[in-house]
């Protein structure tokens, strides 16, 4: 017992969280923690949110004065064991962790504990646990008991446990800092079958179903805040018990009737049975590995390290239009629940690679918030346009600190690169029809307003680009090459995708700005100005800086952090690797000028760095920065992985193998690969789906490409038509 | 009654307020308010006052969490008079206010009420008030009450009232939108002479405490947070009654025997009454006009509009280095009370050149905070320097809001320019030994900190002028030429001034970049940009913002303001007024630049335009803006004079006639004037002193200059000796 630390055991929570995009559960210990040791308790329900007043000290016209906050929901993880006549707990000298392992081909969470009795009986208990993928309301606990020499009673008592308090840490912006008030309980209730309790968010009234039964038999009783299951079973030893707790959430932004559909589903669980579950799950593990696995030869736990960055991939990702990504999925609370550029960015691209008509479902979501956009950009004084949240849930603009919040316009062309790249992928004309061109349209129209014509070019002053330590700045680089791609892509769809309400003067003011945009470019240093006067401003003290005033956010005023040439994230080399345009000799120069000035303060930065060092045959470095991401949850490499998992950094996992050491770039004109092999690799694999054919791409001593279906592929520049497989030579850097 | 309208009446409760420095009373009225009625109540002691933790939606480093916030204290001015066995009140329909004046000659406040009872007895009733200046504890209010027909008795409750809420307003970000909690009574306790109530602040503790006394006899009484002095006074018809109440603030921030002190105090101006008191104030009133009194020949309603300007600058002064001068001064609670760079730029002036021995109490204040300014200049990352806090009471940095808060460098620069006048006004070098030099120096260290050198050029980046629709820029013009004057003359004053604390190599270096400073200068317009970026944006469409959208910050968002060339008040033009230099073609040619596009939603910005009208000979604008400047609160012109004067444009309207039309101005090597006359005026005239002596300058056909010693000027640049009286040929513009 004396090994263990609760620091672990709080990163453990979100390392062992299971999601499944709709639901989300923190790994909390069913049997509770050792007196004085902390734990962040978290069940969530993606997209299911309470409202609250934003106060400002100082306000101005146009803060988001509605927050939306993500609110924990029932904690179903409680169960209390007795055994022996005693109760099994952390706080025995006798307990011991065996295993606690993730088995992501599974879908599955287990853990292990030996514990030792006071009589001095020895017992083996595991739990598993799975948010399921078929059944997204699901959520199941199954435990197993088993004795050498133990035979006798083993009581149960599981809970519904309604009695919490939100996470708040008003120190670290990166928390959420408004008090949130708890769910309110309205109905509870149970019957022989199963528990069931009804609660409804304080402000915005939204309603929520939590249901539980077992599939062994016992009495409900109903205590303050909590319903608790009471059940005995009969053990002898060397014949293990166990017992299955099966979940339903339901709410009534996915279900007006949500009540009776959560009852009428655990049912069906219920009778379905544990075992079934479980293959089921395993099963659809199994079809979504098929098209997305990855494996590193003679490297099984970078392999299953990847593989896991996959699921969180798959358990962050809200799969009905009503949910998208948050920034921590569903592991934790940072963040509030919020959704940022981080999905279309960092997450899009391994849906759109492997999952499309999932990727579709999450674009859609931008377009279901599109009025609440278009009313967001009025407020901020344009004329036409949507402006999307920098940080929202359910459309509403929430952020509390426009510099680094609102000001990131960039997050529009974020958004339409998203779609187009899904476009190119796929040729969902469909999509583009039913609503993917009117997003595209709306959303570049706001850099008409946002945008002016200075000299001969078209400027866009006043905005802050992806990197948050420098804010409010005239003609990011980022943000106007983005720009002109959106209104470039947006002008060129129009004749096909054009609707009565868009405008032909409009399209026309959109050519010549996508042909005007200014792109700072310094002519001494050749590479593309981060912004008009990033160049000029003092350089950053690296030399000077100690380790503990990292990250600078938590150590220095904003006003300090943006005089100095300092990236907290990729900016301009983020641009360089979304549009892939330019001189190479400019896109190496910028790579090292920025490389050399950034302090991957933020998650986001690393993988952009490593596929851009793989983009410039720099191999040692790309395989640096890849490690960094794989491991940053795994090692808890900045530290506040407690909080929940960085899901973008996941997503620049898979981006780091496949767009990174792959090279592949989704184009207008097809599937580009330029593949290298890292020197500390015998070979890799990747795959992803074209047209419902899975391909995979081998790359060791020869690129393999196998294909069941007929494919075109421009690998290393060359064009090949593959039909079922073939080897290319590898270009080594 | 009916024609009495509740906004006007808010409006003159500002206009009304008299004050000292020391203490402020708004103009409410002693018999209240007709029912449904709304009034801003305030009396408050300067510098008193409480602190609160400011929360932040979402923080950063460094933003203050504590804030200074000046309390209101007990209310004394409510007396309640039952008149024909009737309570006189606003209620009635025979109320009628006869007349309200506010004889700044005399430094009291009157009016007068005709009331009628419902028997048909008519009643004159005069409130008489001041905030004395010989006694600054002191508040009296002296009451008469007549009648031609009434004999009878009348019967008085005179007030303290504790029971009393701050006001908030958390829409308009110029009033204070923190709720701060009430003092808390400490002690209440009556005898025959006086009533006193002990009160100390809720978070801070500060004590103080409010004695009255009255004379006539009565009874106290003790109520829920009041006390209650009764007493009957008889009347006969054609013959007043009066009654007068003195009312003695202390707080231990003054005086540790704050207690004592006050009760001496009120015996003292007790038993010296009424008749004396207002004779001594009426002399100081006297003394002080003669050094500073402005006269426009023939305009009396101007002439009285400008003294009484000069009456709130001297009331919003602080006398005793503890306290300074808020920006409402103490008639009202806008801006918290606090402290902002109004005072060294637009209320020294006024001091310096007519009651020197105040201003150097007034620079002091700078000095006591010295130790704060230094903390908050490692806090902001800096490692040496003063950074002054843009708002503050004792001495934090108050703003929360720090784009145009703490980004405002600037007002390090704006003291020393203040010093330096009043140094170079005075000589005083014992100033410059005891504080003065310590000061300049501090702060001048600070912008070695936040500039640096690029190319050969010393650049200070990020930091926002005093344009406030402008915000975090490099190379502010206002802000970099005001350093490079400061830094100049630290250099210079070193050798005289420096202690062992001083660095010859810190003194080096401020050499340097004042000699290197970028003052960015756009060819074309032949005008200093208001910064590198300034003029590449976006201008703002005025033609299409209707009346109603001004001010701008209050219905639009910071980012799209920010996007703009639209400026809230002078910057760069501050820059040439204050320090008149460049050449003429680009003062005049910024000035129309920056003209064209200043809002002058800041209270700080039509003075300055007005004298620099006058500076370029634009005779008609600078008259256009000084009558602005005269009749901003008077008439109300910026719609929320109701919580509080608008001190800093007292200093302007002043300024508007020395430094504008007069041409005053104060250079190190002595007093330059260069008088024109608007063509409204046949003759004007002000006052300043100079090593004691009284000069008059009077401008009609020729200039005359009169003094009783010997002094130098520089008229229209040319040098006189004056000894007695002179007269000078106008220039004409």
């Amino acid at each position: 017992m004396k090994d263990i630390d609760n620091n672990i055991l709080l990163v453990e929570e979100s390392l062992y969280a299971t999601a499944n995009g709709y639901i989300g559960i923190r790994g909390n210990f069913e049997e509770g923690y050792k007196a004085g040791f902390e734990t962040i308790k978290g069940s969530f329900v993606n997209g299911f949110y309470d409202t609250h007043q934003i106060r400002y000290p100082e306000s101005a016209y146009g803060f988001p004065v509605v927050g939306e906050t993500m609110v924990q929901v029932a904690d179903t993880q409680k169960i209390q064991i007795e055994l022996d006549s005693e109760v099994f707990s952390m706080d025995s000298e006798n307990y011991q962790i065996i295993s606690r392992e993730f088995d992501v081909h599974k879908g599955i969470t287990t853990r292990q504990i030996k514990w030792t009795s006071i009589n001095g009986n020895t017992f083996l208990i595991t739990f598993t646990r799975m948010t399921h993928f078929v059944h997204l309301e699901l959520f199941v606990i199954h435990l197993t008991i088993e004795s050498d020499t133990y035979s006798g009673p083993v009581r149960i008592k599981s809970y519904i446990d309604h009695n919490f308090q939100t996470r708040k840490d008003t120190d670290d912006p990166r928390v959420a800092t408004e008090h949130i008030e708890p769910l309110k309980i309205q109905n509870i209730e149970f019957n022989g079958e199963m528990g069931l309790i009804e609660s409804q968010t304080v402000n915005n009234h939204l309603k929520m179903q939590v249901a539980v039964a077992h599939d062994i038999s016992g009495i409900w009783e109903s205590k303050d805040q909590m319903l608790v299951f009471n059940a005995t079973m009969n053990m002898e030893k060397n014949r293990p018990v166990d017992v299955t707790k099966f979940v339903v959430f339901s709410d009534e932004r996915r279900n007006l009737d949500y009540c009776k559909f959560g009852r009428n589903q655990l049912k069906l669980h219920l009778s379905k049975g544990y075992g079934a579950l479980h293959d089921e799950q395993k099963n659809y593990m199994k079809s979504f590995f098929e098209k997305c696995e990855i494996i590193i030869e003679g490297d099984d736990s970078l392999t299953k390290a990847i593989a896991y960055s996959q699921y969180q991939l798959l358990a962050a990702s809200g799969k009905d239009g009503v949910s998208q990504v948050a920034a921590k999925g569903l592991t934790g609370s940072g963040y509030e629940g919020h959704y940022f550029w981080d999905t279309e960015i960092y997450v899009i691209p391994f849906l759109t690679l492997t999952q499309p008509e999932l990727a579709k479902q999450i674009l859609k979501y931008r377009h279901n918030i599109l009025e609440h956009a278009k009313e967001r950009s009025l407020t901020l004084g344009h004329k036409r346009g949507a402006k999307m949240p920098w940080r929202t849930i359910a459309g509403l603009e929430c952020s509390a600190y426009f510099p680094a919040g609102t000001a990131q316009y960039h997050i529009n062309a974020d958004v339409a690169y998203a779609y187009l790249q899904y476009y190119f992928m796929t040729h969902d004309t469909e999509m583009m029809q039913e609503f993917g061109y009117e997003v595209l349209y709306e959303t570049a129209l706001l850099w008409l307003e946002v945008g002016h014509i200075h000299g001969d070019e078209f400027c866009i002053d006043g905005v802050t680009g992806p990197d948050e330590y420098t804010a409010i700045v005239n003609n990011n680089y980022y943000t106007n090459a983005m720009a002109k791609y959106h209104l470039y892509w947006t002008v060129k769809l129009y004749a096909q995708y054009k609707t009565e309400n868009m405008s032909d003067n409009a399209i026309a003011e959109m050519k010549w700005a996508a042909e005007h945009m200014r792109l700072p470019y310094d002519e001494e240093l050749n590479i593309h100005k981060q912004d008009e006067q990033f160049l000029s401003k003092a350089k950053w003290d690296f030399e000077n800086t100690p380790k503990n005033k990292y990250p600078l956010l938590l150590n220095f005023h904003p006003l300090y952090i943006y005089r100095h040439q300092v990236l907290k994230q990729a900016d301009t080399v983020l641009a360089h690797f979304l549009l892939d345009e330019g001189h190479e000799s400019v896109i190496r120069d910028s790579y090292h000028y920025y490389e050399n000035i950034t302090t991957h303060d933020s998650s986001l930065s690393p993988c952009v760095y490593g596929m851009m060092a793989s983009r410039i045959k720099e191999s040692e470095k790309a395989f640096h920065y890849f490690m960094k991401s794989v491991y940053l949850d795994l090692h808890n490499l900045h530290g506040n992985t407690k909080d929940g998992l960085h899901i973008a950094n996941a997503g620049g996992t898979y981006m780091g193998i496949v767009f990174g050491f792959g090279g592949l770039r989704i184009k207008p004109d097809g599937i580009y690969l330029n593949p290298h092999r890292p020197k500390e690799w015998k070979s890799y694999s990747f795959k992803f789906v074209k047209d419902d054919t899975v391909v995979k791409v081998s790359v060791g001593d020869l690129i393999k490409i196998q294909t069941s279906h007929e494919i075109v592929l421009r690998i290393n520049h060359k064009v090949y038509e593959i039909s079922d497989e073939i080897e290319v030579p590898l270009n080594e850097h």
